[in-house]
């Protein structure tokens, strides 16, 4: 299972994570591309530094909304979302063009992320929009007990999924995530590591309440904002590398 | 002789030129991409428009400044210059593979196009930059009296080159424009017809000192604010056609 | 009763509505700060055609959304909202200053306006943070049927609250205005002029549905973004005026 | 001498600066105001974090460029800039108000203040512009040779004027700043203490030639981006504290 973090957050002279310490650790980097967070400085910086590391580059489109990085819900329509990440996806494109490395898939941010997994009139228009860009990309979205019916409505435009779980956010027994607004929504080291490794063995999930949720992921989501967390994301990756080779 | 225009610089709810008037009428749109005017919903209708009417589409890319409309001078190093290009070209070529369309050139806007034309480090910075993109996109500049030189460089870095000249601006003795702010620096409709008169047959305009400049364009820049303007477009356009005929 | 227009709406180079046409119609003007529509340069111009006109100036504080035009919704927490407001009152406030001229009161623009009428917490917020900053400033808010507790609550805080109704928007039944997305939520000319008679005579309109709604307000909200909606506030101006003498 | 620093240089959700520890330390704090750095709910917690360690509040007004973080210079006229510093200065204002707290003073920063230090035109339309506020402000400005042309003209708009040097910074033999982009343009700490000890007891640097410099000032900048140049900061207090008690 591929681990992919948010990368190249930083807004001209605000720097944001730990992405030279983060990078050697993952697979995928989810780029951020100008709208709720980065700049083109700081998207060519991060590509460059994910092509050294040999990650998958991903666009991480957002809302037009800095102050509040991408994180406010925003009403937009379906169309409007289609054109914005359009934008944002080709303007990542092109800064990867320029640095001869392929762009490979989009993973909406925050409150886009959101509304794209809430509302299924805007899964379906990105769906479509990401399709009709004709660069070869995968949309990466959450793994829910919808996942199946998402499936279909991508494969019925030759969209590839990508689902995610997530290793260090809680559960509800819904299968959807406790909001981070919540006490206990952000797992501790122990319990990140516990979850991570039942994703990887079992597929499996312990909720909120203490079920156990399946949920076929192909990439495990991870979040560095700290040297600790730097630290956890190491460990996880050596973990996962030990339970493949056996 | 094509004539180019700039279009799509309406931004959200405000409406700015007469594109639907103008486009029928033009050959190459130079489509703003959403730093000093446009957005992506703007970019995409305007893209549709362009397509509709079988015009060339180019990338207009500026300063990150909506509120001067690109305009205003801005210090930025040839980096982030190209960066910031990228970004731009990249977001409105995807907008255009959504649409079917191809992007087939760059025109750098205002007061980029002015610190390109004024500093050898933006023009050699932004000929490579553009090049690495591999968008098989040309670059349009002004035609001046380092033409040859602006074209060995292009040449060096495998770039096409498209010189403009320009319809409706005073020409100073230098071979360059008279700045928008001085009295005269916009050509009456009268003065403008004769001088794209005067390009298209002898390659060369009167300057305001009364001396001929031989200006070898490959297309001309016009200007379309308001319904006159339209007309003028309208009216140079048709005795293109007639020469061209002859 | 007084009418009050939205002012100011113009940004950078994008011109919007009819300022000078309308000025000297109004007795309240709307001033956009800056955040959803507005400059400093395009303040200052405002602020003195107001005061040109002896026009009573308000401050329309809107989201930080100059693409959406303030009228998306975004979640701010109540706190960020006050903080937000009192930066644009404050900023609108200075200009006013400069121009020795008095800012008189503040009006919520577009999806901020709404948050206020239907959100208690954002209401209360707005009341109490107004009021903070001790400049004399009104609240306009607009006339419903919870009125008497807005009054209450406006004066716990020792806020004036004036309480507005619209002309040329239609009510449905519950005293709510029709959502503009709505066919038939604009009124036409002829509608326009006989619902403002009935409130300046009556205070009272017609709903959608028939229902004679009374609605005690303060002052009257006109829009004036064509010829004809210039003419018409002009007609409704001088009818006010008549029925005034009499 | 009292000590002066930039403050409140956070955005949304990127953290600048160390302004819990700095704050202790000094005796004025150049607050953002939302165009260069900052935004509202930051600018509200600046201000109440400089309340309580009784700091003096200054406006720190820039150009509006977040991604340039307003050092990037931007060509606007006397005007525009007059307004542009209004506006920031009333929504600053009116968050000190709300805090029951006095704005003090107008420090133009990065390249609106050397904007302002080179360009009379741009000098004196801010003292008009600062002065008309009528907010009982004064001006912060560098102390340099032309001290005493711009002590007259501030008089004549009856605008107090605030002198300032640099503890950290090295001074060319012409009295102005060595630009950041040199070697050497930022002291050491042993360099800054000299520095400042020398401006404290003689009024006087020692330039890069090695040329005493007279300096009159009535403040002292200076920057804490780290916990290094925190315990900087301490220490100069320190020692400011001491001379002043002898």
């Amino acid at each position: 299972m591929k681990l992919n973090c948010d990368m190249g957050e930083s807004f001209g002279q605000w720097q944001m994570g730990c992405d030279e310490a983060i990078m050697p650790h993952i697979d995928m980097a989810n780029i951020a591309c100008g709208f709720h967070a980065s700049d083109p400085v700081t998207m060519d910086k991060t590509v460059k530094l994910a092509k050294l590391h040999h990650v998958t580059i991903g666009a991480h489109p957002g809302y037009p909304d800095l102050q509040g990085f991408g994180r406010r819900a925003m009403h937009m329509s379906p169309n409007e979302i289609v054109s914005m990440v359009q934008y944002q996806v080709g303007a990542l494109g092109a800064i990867c063009q320029a640095n001869q490395v392929k762009l490979s898939y989009v993973k909406p941010h925050g409150a886009l992320y959101h509304a794209m997994m809430q509302d299924g009139k805007v899964m379906t228009a990105l769906m479509q929009g990401i399709s009709a860009l004709n660069m070869d990309l995968a949309l990466m979205i959450q793994a829910n007990r919808e996942a199946e019916r998402w499936a279909q409505l991508a494969k019925s435009v030759n969209l590839p999924l990508w689902f995610e779980a997530f290793a260090d956010r809680r559960y509800q027994d819904t299968g959807e995530l406790m909001p981070r607004s919540q006490a206990g929504a952000q797992l501790e080291l122990d319990e990140m590591l516990s979850q991570a490794q039942s994703l990887f063995r079992q597929q499996q999930v312990i909720s909120q309440g203490g079920q156990p949720l399946g949920l076929k992921a192909d990439t495990l989501c991870v979040h560095g904002d700290n040297p600790a967390a730097v630290a956890a994301i190491a460990k996880l990756a050596h973990m996962r590398d030990s339970l493949e080779q056996n």
